[in-house]
């Protein structure tokens, strides 16, 4: 009997990129990890990737037969080149797929890492066959991915599933993207902890937990939910506005897309609860009733791994 | 050589129901306009389309080979019954393209007005060809239409494409629906008079063209609109608001679903580009740079006979 053929994945982030091989029903068989040097810029990193997939590769003992790629950061689909990556300078037109089936002779493809994370989600992860899902990643920003019959929904020109950027708030916080009131501006990690910071200026009195369990000075998404599981009232109403705005957003989602399933991943995600309860609660309450029955959030199977995952079912495309 | 079969297109709307004999192409050859009677309920409408319908098919003098519905309600379209009537009570649970059929012999297939206005669209109007199509009927109430490679988008639940009950505004102006702050209870014609109406009692001097122009003392949306083209100040901003909110809303459906074409119709298309103008505007403010380009609003080339249309293309795909 032939033996099936691996997947490489790899997945290319802000602080690290990881690589994966994997058989295609997703269960992994070898991992590598490298940092992300932003001084040394796109040129430095394509190096190192190629290096560290052809480790993986030539260790594997078997037959590698595609590579999938999830990249942070807009990728132009059609063409298999990056447009730019949110975190490091000189990836524009890069042809990442193209220098590994170069370097490494296998046929590579890559997408979009928020939307690779909706993928692996569906495919492995806490969507598995929904005929529709809507995955949101909640990190230091938020990205989206839409997924309908299974396949990566691209739209017109290629960008859709940008969930962090839909205006929420008229006339909202500024967001990095340079408009007001994205949902990013209001409920990423980052903006999260911006809010708490800005809280706890304003009350200092109610923000005694808060900085107590900061003990570096520095409130994070992380300590606001800890604190609203300990019952602090103050982290607790940080909690609800941000469940208030992702509500009203997922609402939109099932308005506009229905989706079967909707799935919130990323760092944030991992509140696990603590996030979801508020934020039934407050996406329901902006719901149609006829609508409100369907409405299925769920935490991601794999908070940190969505990417991978997804590279892996966005590779075994190409076997 | 055989002659191509045609197609009867039914619109059952909320003040009246039409119908039309059609070509494959779009081409209209015989209309019939009948009204809707609230008081009679479903039954009694049941046969007036049946009726009319008859007459159609007969006077024909050719062969009819399936007809298309668009209701004005939700539908079940993997059942082909109406859920509800936005507007005549008892349509819950009928099987109206089953009863079509037994009565005249011709295969027909129903489903939600603004969906079929977005596909009549596609087929025929504005969206001719889009790969990814967002259609706006923005008249008394907002409906909406996702049209993806050709076909109405309906997503898990059938539910999909429900744009005027997205929350736009937190806690804003009371809906309908009985939610707060959907695009509906902001923009619909509806509430644009009442927006404009409550501007009017707050500032009674600036509203004077507001109050010459609506000669039986309603300020509708029409009114609003030609006060603007006439450079009345409080028209003005009452358009730019409502621009705002809209543009908040097509810019989160180019960001979730990247269509190539936005179509706006409804009867509150028809003020033209005294809305198109500062909508594209405000729309363009809420999006990305990278997206900017790709942003294509349009207004409706069938603003009252989108639905008519949509159902041609609808009864097209049972030939």
């Amino acid at each position: 009997m032939k033996k099936e053929p691996l997947i490489l994945a790899i997945d290319i982030g802000g602080t690290q990129f990881s690589l994966a091989l994997a058989h295609s029903d997703g269960r992994v068989v070898r991992r590598k990890v490298g940092a992300t040097n932003r001084a040394e810029g796109a040129r430095w990193m394509v190096e190192q990737i190629i290096d560290a997939a052809g480790q993986l590769v030539e260790g594997a003992g078997t037959n590698v037969g595609a590579c999938g790629i999830g990249f942070g950061g807009p990728v132009d689909f059609a063409a298999q080149r990056i447009l730019s990556s949110t975190h490091v300078a000189g990836w524009e037109g890069v042809a990442l797929p193209a220098l590994i089936e170069d370097a490494l002779g296998v046929p590579a493809v890559v997408e979009n890492d928020a939307n690779v994370g909706g993928l692996g989600e569906y495919a492995f992860g806490a969507g598995r066959g929904a005929r529709a899902l809507v995955y949101y990643t909640i990190s230091t920003g938020i990205g989206g991915g839409v997924i309908v019959d299974g396949a990566i929904y691209r739209g017109g020109d290629g960008n859709a599933g940008e969930l962090g950027h839909c205006p929420v708030v008229l006339d909202g916080p500024l967001c990095d993207c340079g408009n007001r009131g994205c949902l990013e501006a209001l409920c990423s990690g980052k903006s999260i902890a911006r809010r708490a910071h800005e809280a706890a200026a304003a009350h200092p009195r109610r923000a005694r937990m808060l900085r107590r369990l900061a003990a570096d000075g520095e409130i994070t998404a992380r300590i606001v939910f800890a604190a609203a599981r300990a019952g602090d009232g103050l982290a607790r109403e940080l909690v609800e506005e941000t469940c208030t705005y992702l509500g009203m957003s997922m609402a939109s989602a099932m308005n506009v897309l229905a989706p079967e399933v909707i799935v919130v991943g990323g760092g944030v995600s991992k509140a696990g609860r603590g996030l979801l309860v508020p934020l039934v609660a407050q996406a329901q309450r902006f719901l149609m009733p006829v609508h409100r029955p369907h409405l299925h959030i769920r935490l991601a199977r794999f908070p940190s791994r969505s990417v991978i995952m997804g590279a892996i079912a966005l590779g075994r495309g190409l076997l």
